[in-house]
């Protein structure tokens, strides 16, 4: 089976109507939609719209909400809680970081966190909104228990994701995306298709025993980016998520798979600070640019045909994409099951 | 030869005394002698007393300044710059992050940059002074490059370290510091001792080869940790410590031991986020201090005695130390001879 090429515009328009059908307003539909295809674009499918299925399941079991923005628990100088009441995690994610953006313009920083949050995509997308307004952005947010603490035998936290993103000049954004897994489960799975061994690095099984084996660790749990470090980042991130926003943590974080009637409830984190605080923003944006020009032109080990700076893969990605998604047939047949199922009109390339 | 055990007061006492005979003021002298022996007794001898002979080096060459402060550039709203201008990096650190943990109390978050700084010991530190201040507290900076970018065969970011701290109630204090590097220098140089092959995520060859060989690897370059994770990263603590404080930043940043007599001049940059704006800080800090509780506790694999929560560690080897800090020969070598250089009196056990 091979993948179906289609045009973005076109992709996201369809999804737009499936996520309208389940009730959400037509205009936040279209930017769930986009953020999904934008992910797609950028090579993340994962974080793309092989998503559109289980947001729609959601949506259709009332576990997220067609609820377009959150609403503020407390405002105090440049610090906000947002209550998301389980709404889509794209549109909550970008009212937060354009909140913590208009706090960093009058304090410096703004910081805000939001509680009862649903799954919002690619982190970047939050980090990379400060960048454009002349803010470091940082965005994170938690997710079940998947990874043992270093010598633990039971999940403690998730692998929760961080990104940072700085103004820069120029066309490729600097951004820092990261999962705080030393792997991702994909990539475990890929190695269990074709029968190699797995870096003893990746994950434990199940009882917390080293395994080089890729069905044992998916039977298993992943293990923390760089054993104590990792584990320790994301157990400030679940902290710093749940606890300023006074929202789950830990094991009370539901599994994005699990029962879809069940709210998700996981937490956010946004935080930009205004680089016009400290310096002159253009100054900052030139001399950012310079400095991962200098990464990329770096000199390269034997072999080695390019060096990137941090968020360059992305962005070269969607530029290669030039606009199409390929759809993978998994993909294209959910997409089509759901359109059949809330009289959605399919495109004719994917049907 | 075995270790010298030494009471920490007294072995601080004398280190200030040092300091005191470079002019350093006395109570400056003492804070940072102070902060040297606290690293030992959290067992962190690379960032203890080894350093001081570095230390006293600069100070008699005047790449360090033995002023006590450093002084205000610019103080917009929650932002503040300083410049160290080459000052001992414990005293500007701790009067940076004081100023961050004043403007949180103000703003809900302060950032506070610093320019000209010197080497400031364990990053631990700083994050737990906001800590007990009721705030997050986040405090990096940046070094000379020492590790390629993936796939790179020169040095081109620094192992920039990042300490995170969160209130909790309780001893026990949660506190992530990590170098941004796989592993450290010190590691490799005991499987070179032992004859031990090197797992190959640590280190590569001087031109950017793959290598387990740990003799190769010293004359190689440390790795980030989890790859392009720990680049990312040490990647943007290097362009946030050295833009926001328009200080040095990549190639910028000195050897920390090459010629003692040009100043280190790195960047630092401490953040305070006050948890006051957010919640009750005593739910907060209960809160914490339970989830904490609860990976220590928690299911451990076969063999496992013991589970930590980030800082832990830290904190137990204090507590076993009682007050004694236990100097290897080299130092007490190094430091009898700057005491005979200083006309200082070194404690009776040292000689």
């Amino acid at each position: 089976m091979t993948t179906t090429p289609i045009q973005a515009g076109e992709l996201s328009g369809f999804i737009a109507n499936l996520f309208e059908a389940t009730g959400v307003p037509t205009r936040s539909a279209s930017v769930v939609a986009d953020g999904l295809v934008d992910a797609d674009l950028d090579g993340l499918a994962s974080h793309g719209i092989m998503l559109t299925e289980m947001y729609v399941d959601r949506l259709r079991k009332n576990s997220v909400s067609t609820n377009e923005a959150a609403t503020v628990v407390s405002d105090r100088n440049g610090a906000v809680v947002l209550d998301a009441g389980h709404a889509l995690g794209i549109l909550t994610g970008d009212q937060a970081m354009q909140i913590a953006i208009a706090k960093a313009g009058q304090h410096a920083a703004g910081v805000v966190s939001v509680r009862h949050g649903f799954h919002f995509g690619a982190a970047s997308r939050f980090a990379l909104q400060a960048a454009d307004a002349d803010c470091i952005g940082i965005a994170m947010c938690n997710t079940r228990p998947l990874m043992p603490a270093p010598g633990g035998a039971e999940r403690v936290v998730g692998n929760n994701p961080i990104a940072i993103a700085i103004p820069a000049d120029g066309d490729i954004p600097i951004v820092l995306d990261m999962a705080t897994s030393e792997a991702a489960m994909g990539k475990i799975r890929m190695a269990e298709k074709s029968g190699q061994p797995i870096p003893a690095s990746w994950a434990v099984t199940a009882d917390g025993s080293p395994t080089t084996d890729a069905a044992q660790a998916i039977a298993g749990m992943l293990l923390p980016s760089g054993g104590p470090k990792g584990f320790g980042l994301s157990f400030l991130i679940d902290l710093m998520c749940g606890l300023l926003s006074q929202g789950a943590f830990g094991d009370k974080v539901r599994p994005l798979y699990g029962d879809a009637g069940l709210p998700y409830d996981c937490s956010h984190l946004f935080i930009a600070i205004d680089v016009g605080h400290f310096c002159d923003v253009s100054w900052f944006r030139r001399a950012a640019a310079a400095a991962a020009e200098k990464i990329r032109t770096g000199r390269r080990a034997p072999g080695v045909e390019k060096l990137f700076s941090p968020g360059e893969p992305e962005w070269r990605r969607r530029e290669a994409a030039g606009g199409i998604v390929h759809v993978p047939p998994a993909v294209a047949d959910a997409l089509k099951r759901l359109a059949a199922e809330l009289n959605v009109t399919a495109p004719a390339s994917l049907t």
